[in-house]
């Protein structure tokens, strides 16, 4: 079968590839459609330091072809998401009810291996590393059997791959980590895949004014159809100022960041108000700090949240986001600008990076 | 009367001055009892910068003597603590609840006279500045009329006082700021006036484990009085391996700061578990700056709360704190280590530097 494998760093193969049947509590994917996210060209340009050579591909969607010894929550026709947290049910972060910090799923994205290090996926006599243990940039995956997220039989897989990783991430940031109440002014600093989630995430918690902030103006179009009520165009001058001029000088209530720089983080957090909530969902680069007050910490009294993965339980999430899209109270339609084929790869990354997508989806 | 006033930057007088009748929306108190914080102190030497001259002191308690026009909820007789804001009931801080955050106590803060500018003590022919529009450290005291918050008829004054401001600030970062709920292991850094009452905050709801973090072995000692399970001495090795150790790796549920430096602050966000929340109670300097990981902030998911006068509403909470008290949940008398008569400030002043005392009191 073919998939995206990276073998060195900056360089993308479209290649052939060999896959084991599904083990014990395994599942085998026939992927249907794979988003483009940030993170697959970060690992292929090193950014993100992965050990090669790695299949790419961590939010997807297709249809199990067979189950491993043990597998009871989907059955051969049944269609999935794939997560990329696999949520063991059992770690001390499972039992508190924050199964995306699952310590089982922590190794897995640590060592992009099956849990006991072994992988099914294998070039000649090589074996390969697989993103999140997903590798869902390939024709068929064989994923940990909680990865794999049971869908309504109804669920348009193209659209649905992308609940897999931006959606959740967004949506979930507002609904999960921020428990944002209705009524809210809410910024959003960073307008792509997660911050336009992010926004309509806002919208369905009721937010009665939503400020996008980004540099790219088509971003910022983009932004209004999923719900922005305002846009700043972070070029054009101080967001932060322009923040709390459209605020009557006080700020927003809550603030998100989908960008994962240090000055938007610092800018999300300026911009609130006192008491205000900033949520940093936006990961970045390890070598960065952002820098805080220490005067101004307990006097404003304003909360910083972490988000990863939305604060999510994958199995009672995804299948909720795909209700919320049938009742018409959340987009995916509108987030996939294009589609490609997997040889057309290359193509999505620098669609992608040019920022000229909501989001690439590349369809099997 | 006699009042403890600062006319210039490191001279403390005690000395007499006038008071007014108070006007509308004004009470005039006999002070009983006012604790010495560390603020008093940082005016005195200049660390905290106001305007000068001023009366000092903000965490007194006393005997209503006078009300102004329009003051209902007190009358002469009545048993109050003074509160350093002020709380309008008005501001749109008020309204969503927060009234800590009142902007007329913001205000009030920021000039330490009147609302309207004003003041109602004087030296001579010399208008005074008063601290927090409370100037507690003297034998009467003129203040806004939501300043004095009336406590039943049984509580002891000379123990009051302190729910003034470190009972409050302490306790309420728990209960109100972190909500903290119970069965949490709980990090505590300094263990002073506030960070023995966020340790007796712990306690009241429901800590399984409080660990204690100072360099002062004596704080420490008062430390397990109040309820800490182990004690770490930071000058020992780092806090924040110790407290992995004593947390089998895993970190702390809830940090609380309660010394204003950016290194225990940091300490505190990082001795943290994922999704642990760390809350900054301690007051430092502007010119200081946390550092905080971009990569590490999603993806452990913490949070960093700040806390201000403990997110409290004084008049729901300072009478329910002395109810706290009366069943014997909560240790005022220990609080107090040495009472002081008005003359003898100079010497407490120098008690609360070298960290002999948990708290002292000026009793009038």
């Amino acid at each position: 079968m073919k998939a995206a494998v990276c073998f060195e760093k900056d360089k993308l193969s479209i290649t052939d590839i060999r896959f084991d049947a599904p083990q014990a509590q395994e599942v085998l994917v026939r992927m249907v459609a794979c988003g483009v996210c940030h993170t697959d060209l970060s690992v292929l340009n090193g950014t993100v330091k992965m050990k090669l050579p790695c299949v790419l591909g961590h939010e997807g969607a297709g249809i199990v072809e067979a189950v491993g010894e043990g597998v009871t929550h989907v059955k051969k026709g049944d269609k999935v998401v794939l997560s990329w947290v696999a949520q063991c049910g059992e770690c001390y972060y499972c039992r508190i009810q924050r199964p995306n910090l699952c310590l089982l799923g922590e190794k897995i994205n640590a060592t992009n291996r099956m849990p006991d290090g072994s992988t099914r996926l294998h070039h000649d006599t090589q074996d390969l590393n697989v993103f999140s243990s997903l590798g869902a940039l390939s024709e068929y995956s064989v994923v940990p059997a909680r990865a794999a997220v049971k869908l309504p039989a109804d669920a348009p897989l193209d659209k649905a791959a992308l609940v897999g990783c931006a959606v959740t991430t967004g949506v979930g940031a507002v609904l999960n980590t921020a428990q944002q109440p209705p009524g809210a002014t809410v910024a959003v600093f960073g307008a792509g895949g997660v911050g336009l989630n992010i926004i309509q995430g806002a919208v369905i918690a009721g937010a009665e004014r939503i400020i996008a902030v980004d540099v790219h103006p088509k971003k910022l179009e983009l932004a209004k159809v999923f719900g922005a009520t305002d846009v700043v165009d972070a070029k054009a001058g101080d967001p932060v100022a322009a923040i709390r001029e459209l605020t009557h000088g006080r700020g927003a209530d809550y603030a998100y960041e989908a960008v994962g720089r240090k000055e938007t983080i610092e800018q999300a957090y300026m911009c609130t108000r006192k008491a205000g909530t900033c949520v940093v969902v936006g990961v970045g680069s390890v070598k960065e700090q952002i820098s805080l007050n220490v005067f101004v910490l307990p006097l404003m009294e304003k909360r910083l949240f972490g988000s990863w993965f939305g604060t999510a339980d994958v199995h009672r999430d995804m299948p909720k986001l795909l209700d919320l899209y049938s009742q018409g109270k959340l987009k995916l339609d509108e987030l996939v600008t294009k589609t490609y084929s997997l040889d057309q790869l290359d193509a999505a990354f620098a669609d992608m990076h040019s920022g000229v997508n909501a989001r690439g989806v590349v369809v099997f």
